[in-house]
């Protein structure tokens, strides 16, 4: 696709832009501030940017439904003639990303995470330099081990620190953006109702990992919709639907498709964290388990008789090979498995009824955006 | 001040609105996320509103010296004859409120604070609450010692995601200001100079306080200057001159001045936590000195004779209230003491030059704002 990849190197170049400007300015504040920027650059420039590609493609297509000629996106050789939107789509595409890179950051302070796909993660890359870099003309009023706790401490800050302004940037873009008064509005109304409902999704997370909420199926699904599909799913598509002008109808028909398919991916990503191969997926083998995350699958089989034989082991903190791989076989004998792939299936349908309901209208080119995004759930490994 | 309590009632009025349509959306988000809004409301809006009531008065006097007749903030009791820029202004200045409270959050999770001004602050109370309302129908899989620590993460992420909720909903307003875009565009380059220079400040705290960062003089009163002046003084002062119309000479006279007024605030802060009387200023005695903080007075006191007495005492976690005099005294006796409080003199001295200077003209109006603010300074104990 000659269009996914000329928006691919558009939305690179924005971010790199975006982030050249942030990382001039920090200059004026120390090599300690640069520092970070490079290292939150580093990560965020190789991302696979599913979301921004999304927007674009989705948008795209609403153009083309709408039968307006679009030039595709081969970089502003000539921006003034194609005007404001191009760089528009770009730009909020862009900060889509920004604002994914933000929860992301957030997400692994408070998981405690120092990895991320198999390699570290921007705490984990501070950490790595502070226990080096640490400055040795003057002693600290701290011990070794207090050394490791302020490195510690110092990686911590970091990722919250770069989170926060990654947020603000990303509001930032949205506020900016060069279009009339009532849909940037529409855009910061869908920015707001995202960050609400993934800040939601993340308190109910932690809320049932600490044994606060309990985890029943439902709570256990709404938490996976607020936390991951609002942002990954329904903010592209609605963000596209405004800056395509389409209707409310399509709009809000597009963000009930997104809620669905992004809740079949979340469920997938349970499904292939616990039977899926660590080498292709980049997470811990069983981490999880481990963390006695609180999944679909967990509460599925909390309602049977195998539960009597998870429950010891689930949330073990020194979880062994041997421990995951007889949670593996319970949580397939129990049924558990099954019953989250009929969940997926579930959801892949409700989200193909709204793709084929008169009333939404949704145009037959998103619709091929959205069935192609739908059928790499087939044969995902990662 | 007839005015100051007219614009003090508008501000609580604002604040109180935004927090009780937040908590309304919350209600779909079910009752932890309720009870997180609920808190933050709690706190917010019992606060001194020293941020925004300089921005009212400084705008107040800006009109006032271009003889525009205004009247004072009673409420809209006719919203249309008063215009967009009263509610516009209160709305600013209540969102510097909002930013205000959002950095405090994320310092409280960063320093891993409980309370603040001798009550429970938000992730104080988050901890309070969940080891009584725990859900006891499910027993998740954590002992007793792991519930403590579940329940500290909880309320230790309440803090991070109420911090990005509040930081968002910042820029919301600022994104959503009824003005033309040109201002909107300064007010937003204000907000981004401030949260940058702040999250630039906290960074050099931690990195100080770690001894990632060679604690020098210039180094510390640089951190003061991001971290505090920055957002309490220079931002009011600058979203008043854009928001009354003034000149780029006068914003930049008038962020000059907030700099300094706001380091000389700090460093008195300083004086005050380490010398001051702990009912009054609300913190724990000594809690700067047994945190090992890298204050003026410190960066000082290591260059002196004294330093060989105080490095052992300094930063001790279990330091003792005899330990904490010990300390005071030789802080003194150094001549620490006596070098901040020519510092503050140093920095109003700094701030009545540019009060004074001729090619700013800053109005009398303004000038008065300022020199009351000032004059704070003088007896100030808490």
């Amino acid at each position: 696709m000659r269009s996914e990849h000329a928006a691919r190197s558009a939305i690179q170049h924005e971010l790199g832009e975006l982030f050249g400007a942030r990382t001039n300015v920090a200059q004026t504040y120390g090599e300690n501030f640069v520092r970070l920027w490079a290292l939150a650059s580093e990560r965020i420039l190789g991302g696979k940017l599913v979301r921004p590609l999304l927007l674009v493609a989705t948008y795209e297509a609403l153009r083309q439904a709408q039968s307006i000629a679009l030039r595709p996106f081969e970089g502003a050789s000539n921006p003034r003639e194609d005007g404001c939107d191009q760089a528009t789509v770009i730009r909020i595409a862009s900060a889509i990303e920004v604002l994914h890179y933000s929860f992301l950051l957030h997400d692994d302070v408070i998981d405690g995470d120092l990895t991320r796909r198999g390699r570290l993660n921007l705490i984990g890359a501070l950490l790595d330099e502070a226990g080096s870099t640490r400055n040795t003309a003057y002693r600290g009023p701290f011990g070794d081990d207090d050394s490791t706790r302020a490195n510690l401490h110092w990686a911590r800050t970091g990722g919250i620190l770069m989170g926060d302004l990654l947020l603000s940037s990303a509001h930032q873009t949205f506020a900016r953006v060069c279009l009339p008064t009532a849909t940037r509005i529409q855009l910061l109304d869908v920015l707001d109702h995202t960050v609400t409902e993934s800040v939601a999704g993340e308190q109910l997370d932690v809320g049932l990992s600490g044994g606060m909420i309990a985890p029943d199926l439902e709570t256990v699904l709404t938490m996976s919709t607020y936390k991951t599909a609002t942002y990954t799913f329904e903010l592209p598509l609605r963000a596209a639907a405004i800056l395509a002008g389409a209707d409310a109808l399509l709009e809000s028909a597009l963000a009930a498709a997104g809620r669905h398919l992004g809740l079949a991916f979340q469920l997938q990503d349970d499904l292939l964290s616990t039977f899926g191969d660590p080498r292709q997926h980049g997470k811990d083998s069983f981490s999880d388990l481990r963390e006695g995350k609180q999944t679909a699958l967990i509460a599925y089989a909390r309602k049977t008789d195998h539960w009597i034989d998870i429950e010891p082991i689930f949330g073990r903190r020194n979880l062994s090979l041997a421990d995951g791989a007889r949670l593996r076989e319970l949580l397939v004998a129990c049924g558990a498995e099954q019953f989250v792939r009929l969940l997926i299936d579930e959801q892949l349908s409700s989200f193909f009824q709204i793709l084929d309901a008169d009333p939404t209208q949704i145009p037959n080119h998103v619709r091929c955006v959205l069935v192609d995004l739908a059928s790499q759930l087939e044969g995902r490994a990662s």
